[in-house]
């Protein structure tokens, strides 16, 4: 276990929602994962990139296909991906393809900004899944680790769940 | 990748500070673990057993064979122990002899209550990583997860750092 | 200053918002006004009432006589209205004719579940008023107390201005 | 009510606390009162003062004739003082003699700090108290405002009540 680099893809997500009074409503904003990786004091070498902001019913094959760009192009082996959760699925298998990374796709039920949240966890589950795992893709949500290609959401339960 | 069951061993330390005001100081108190599973929405299988309740400089060998004890009687084989950041390294040490077991320790600098902490992205990785590496001891601290035979805590620093 | 008994009536608004994964959308739910209280360590006597539970763009004319109604008839001298706060002056004139009772509006421009939020220095700002004004309607935002009918919401500002 | 002018003079007390791993100890810090401010979205204007950073258990008769020169030679005739709770009630009878303006002591029995904490709401409360109540001592705690001279700290209940 050298010292490794982590690249941590943002795309949106509920984790990254905001509510603006001003126009009473929530959007997807900056993203609070630097914060984040601040807060959890991580000391390990991590570079952040986003690639879009949208709430993950929106994104499109091309989005897929620019984030799946992005992990394969990049230097870092391990990478984090935050992205909303109901089509993190979706974007697991368009990253099925890219060889020799281990990419683990997470995300939050809860915004960060509320005082009560699954993005700190979560984000750690990542975190540790990305130093450690076989190359893959994976999702941590739940509090598992699943294989990213065999798990889906159940959106009426408010978690994920391993296929059979 | 089953659905594990994850056992959590709570021994105190700063993730589970709180401060009472009726004393003017801070003690550590029921574990606030078992609130910080519900709120990342863990619904994976795991058991918390409270094996003492200590700053880690008050931990004796008595008690680290306890924590041992517990981690080798234990049905589970994945195990995630919170502790004390000062002395966690020696507990790693008491654990190295246990066989067949992944087991993570973690723990907070900044207590579990704090609106600001490591504690939740902290106990985040050590599920991640129990669920996935080898058997063995590690340490998942400072946003990595370290062989947790070779790592020191930099106390100046507010970090963990790997030995050489 | 005798112990008073405090009504909190409340009615919805930014306060109140919650965001729910499976709608993908904030709505207004249980209030977390008692919530508060508790965490504020409120040990005086109050009594909270659900008025209605809307966003104050919603308020209907007939909304606005139901607060009154119950201000109006309530045993209590002292009362503070939780309330959305784009319509927040337009009930402090529905309110203006309740006699012999100090009424402060309150809200917040970030919801209460959120860590960073006014929702709780707002509501402390209330109680206060609530114990201490002469007999009126009040509104407490933005760190002021205003006279309710000479303040308007500066809504791009994020704000309440007092009138000339 | 013209837009008044407050005047915020921290001297220390639990709602300051920090825990330092480091250290392994809780210490009073870098008052986080205009953090608190912002978070509120105060718009009047203000002005913080630290006139000493202390328990109040180790404030001196020096100490609290400091806090009263500051009050009385402060052009602000609206002062709020945040402070330890033990002694709050000395200092309030230190402050007795100050004249024409309206002083409201306040502070916390869990740290600011912490996720839940009666800091903000308390802070909310003696700002209002301020810019409302007719000169005088005050003390804001418990959801209450006392007499300052009228009261005293209930350590075992944890909280403030009224003297007869």
């Amino acid at each position: 276990m050298d010292t490794p680099t982590i690249l941590v893809l943002t795309t949106g997500g509920t984790i990254d929602k905001n509510y603006f009074d001003a126009l009473s409503e929530y959007q997807i904003v900056d993203s609070g994962i630097p914060a984040l990786l601040r807060e959890a004091r991580v000391a390990l070498p991590f570079r952040v990139v986003e690639v879009c902001r949208k709430d993950s019913l929106e994104l499109t094959d091309a989005d897929r296909a620019d984030i799946a760009r992005h992990a394969a192009e990049a230097s870092e082996t391990q990478i984090v991906i935050t992205h909303g959760t109901d089509t993190m699925t979706e974007t697991a298998k368009a990253l099925a393809g890219v060889p020799g990374k281990t990419i683990v796709l997470t995300g939050a039920l809860s915004p960060a900004r509320f005082a009560e949240t699954d993005a700190g966890f979560n984000l750690g589950m990542a975190f540790a899944a990305a130093q450690v795992a076989a190359p893959g893709v994976y999702i941590a949500m739940s509090g598992q680790l699943f294989d990213g290609l065999k798990v889906r959401k159940d959106r009426a339960a408010g978690r994920f769940v391993a296929l059979d």
